[in-house]
């Protein structure tokens, strides 16, 4: 996910940087690039250095519409300038984006509890779930990562050698299609995976533990947009509500339009009892939220005053306001869909020339591309990637890395992308991955 | 803390709000006043309603140099228009704040770890506690909260009858002088609250859990200000430093300027080791953040991949920049302590006059006033408090009130609070309460 970074035989400004970097934030802050980047401007898919280089965002999934969009930066100054203020005063606004944002999905998915990060909104929707069911158990893959605070930290499996860190956490295989845990066909995949949910529910109830629900990303994202075998998220969801569990869907990255539908749930086919949001939803201003049935967050609210100081404030909602206007002016649900589905395609040419594009796949703008030593043995090559990742960098195209072996390409731009922006994309992939296949990878 | 209201004979419009919030937002949402407030603008220290009128703001701490101040506003403005990105890119600003804000704190506090929430602030700072001991135990106060995630709402023993809600969670007494639950000489007082320290370090080494540290608010705001026995919180810090724990001080409240000092920890006249900051730190602004040594910083990032997606990124730190320059531009840490020194010597007059006004307390401009129905018995006088809110409401003047009976009032306005200010508090206050003295009070 990151690299940490020592100053040593950098240009001196970055240099510089880097020594202040380490005294003031601490050792080991993460930190991106073997060489790291010194940004100073933003500008729709674009970045820019301190040299005035222009930079091809292909990474950065929270300036969703595009960085700085004035008009999402106009309601942030407007509502800045007028009040900002906590929710325990009545303002239209806060009530506004609730109804539009939930008008954009399924019942019973109603009702809105603000939170400021997505790690928030996580962590809330464990202390609904566990709350309503009385239990502490919750389920989660074996490769994830929702947020750091103490309670979803312990579903950080992805850090964590595929282990959960809490005795109130069971990981379960992700539905892995490309490097399934088991042979078979695709049934037999899909019931082998929810095999793993069905023992870990029994495992909660043998100790005492009990069922609280499961969180799952319903892209799986951090997992490296594995395609899961047919059925298998309706899978889990029938298996934990049968059980008394609750169903969330971390939508902090496959919310708001990325896969090519409004919401990730919608893209898998399947309405989960709470919804999770965060990164894309303010544009980078610190706005998130927990969506779930009136009946849940009425039988939470009952139990729990929980109140959020920043959370919902009239300046949040009028930029996520803003940012939800924008995405249905310029469309960019159907642009999602659409320039993913080209920049998919050109991807898939790319494969029948370089044998290291083991698999691409992944919802809309959201792609992942698995590097592979040889597509025979799929060992992972994980050298190659962090190696293509820094080259694309040095060509002024930014795309970062992800998955269990650091060997998934992950393409990921604010779904302003067009399809200049992906031939952009692929060109320099393309000379990046001559240049890899020439020098040799492991 | 808040009060929950239903639509009933409320004018239509808010009525209408009333009946929308509790469909998009759940029942029970936290909400002010027994009829809430319609606000529309801020602007220095007063807000206004949908109707034009307008209110002194006595309450809200959050916008600590006021309401929609140009010079913040413009900061964010420019910043959001300019950049907005996480901090795995190199960036000036984030630095320059880091060292700003650390400039103003003593040694060895020295390293910024940058979140969005004080909530998340305190979250974090448990973790760092947690992760170099290797232990779990927490203590705090009986009548505190400090934040809404899973972990730090095991501290919330203000809205649990002054019970922690886990058990790596030691509540103990605060130090109450006022109501001190020993009788005896202050000396002997504070020997009797620090002995509930002792006990509590006991416990959790008896039980095997250990002692991970310690979490106070240096002003113990929460609690209603108490003013704790002289050297408590020195034998608070060296106590749980001799067992090997952690000082964290929750300054999201007693920081940036409020107490007539930077910090509130400059006040109480000891350095923790861990300072927790959030609410004032951007004027509204999700930004939030943890102060500790290098060294901690360090040995916790070298254990742990902690990445906060929102937490200082340039936006919030051009803004919590803004908020820093405003504060020393306009001499604010100063106008605290003598505007706050001048209405608290208003409010002991009003005390010469009124038998209710029982205790007068509290630093700088975060004030507490006890409401007492005699002074000799000191029984609380938790219905005339929500009485007096809602009746200073009605006269334009915005309060609240706090403390385990709910019968401490809360006086916390934006620090650029003047005299002229005060001197309508003090009106408005005198008219209240010769109301309710003459109409009696329970």
């Amino acid at each position: 996910m990151t690299t940490v970074n020592k100053a040593s035989s950098l240009e001196p400004s970055v240099g510089e940087l880097l020594a202040r970097r380490e005294k003031l934030l601490g050792k080991n802050t993460p930190l991106f690039y073997d060489s790291p980047l010194h940004l100073v401007r933003g500008e729709g898919v674009h970045l820019y250095d301190a040299e005035g280089n222009q930079y091809l965002d292909v990474y950065n999934n929270v300036p969703n519409v595009g960085h700085c969009h004035p008009k999402v930066v106009a309601a942030l100054t407007n509502q800045a300038s007028t009040l900002n203020i906590h929710t325990r005063y009545l303002h239209e606004l806060i009530l506004d984006y609730a109804e539009n944002l939930t008008s954009s999905m399924s019942p019973p998915l109603s009702s809105v509890m603000y939170t400021c990060t997505g790690s928030e909104a996580n962590d809330l929707a464990l202390r609904i779930a566990r709350q309503v069911t009385g239990s502490m158990g919750i389920i989660c893959t074996d490769e994830t990562y929702h947020g750091n605070t103490t309670a979803v930290d312990e579903l950080a499996t992805l850090f964590n050698n595929g282990q959960s860190r809490g005795e109130h956490v069971q990981s379960v295989p992700f539905p892995d299609t490309y490097r399934p845990s088991v042979t078979g066909s695709m049934e037999e995949c899909c019931a082998h995976y929810l095999a793993s949910i069905d023992a870990a529910i029994d495992d909660f109830e043998n100790s005492g533990i009990g069922l609280a629900g499961v969180v799952v990303c319903p892209i799986f994202a951090n997992e490296g947009v594995p395609v899961p075998p047919t059925g298998y998220l309706q899978g889990v969801a029938d298996r934990v509500r049968q059980r008394g569990g609750i169903v969330i869907f971390d939508e902090v990255q496959s919310g708001f339009g990325r896969t090519g539908k409004m919401w990730g749930y919608q893209y898998a086919g399947v309405v989960p009892d709470i919804v999770t949001m965060g990164k894309p939803m303010g544009n980078g201003h610190p706005v998130a939220g927990v969506v779930s049935s009136s009946e849940l967050v009425d039988r939470f609210r009952e139990e729990v005053m929980y109140f959020n100081t920043f959370g919902g404030n009239p300046v949040s909602c009028a930029v996520a306001q803003a940012v939800l206007n924008v995405i249905e002016e310029e469309q960019l649900v159907a642009n999602a869909k659409e320039v993913g589905a080209y920049l998919q395609q050109g991807l898939r040419k790319l494969q029948d020339q370089y044998e290291i594009l083991g698999d691409i796949r992944g919802p809309g703008l959201f792609i992942g591309a698995e590097l592979v030593c040889d597509r025979e043995s799929k060992r992972p090559a994980s050298q190659a990637a962090a190696k293509i990742v820094n080259m694309m960098k040095d060509r002024r195209v930014l795309i970062s890395k992800i998955g269990r072996f650091d060997n998934i390409l992950k393409i990921r731009p604010p779904i302003v992308f067009s399809k200049e922006n992906s031939d952009q994309l692929l060109d320099v992939l393309d000379d990046v991955l001559s240049h890899i296949e020439r020098e040799g990878y492991a």
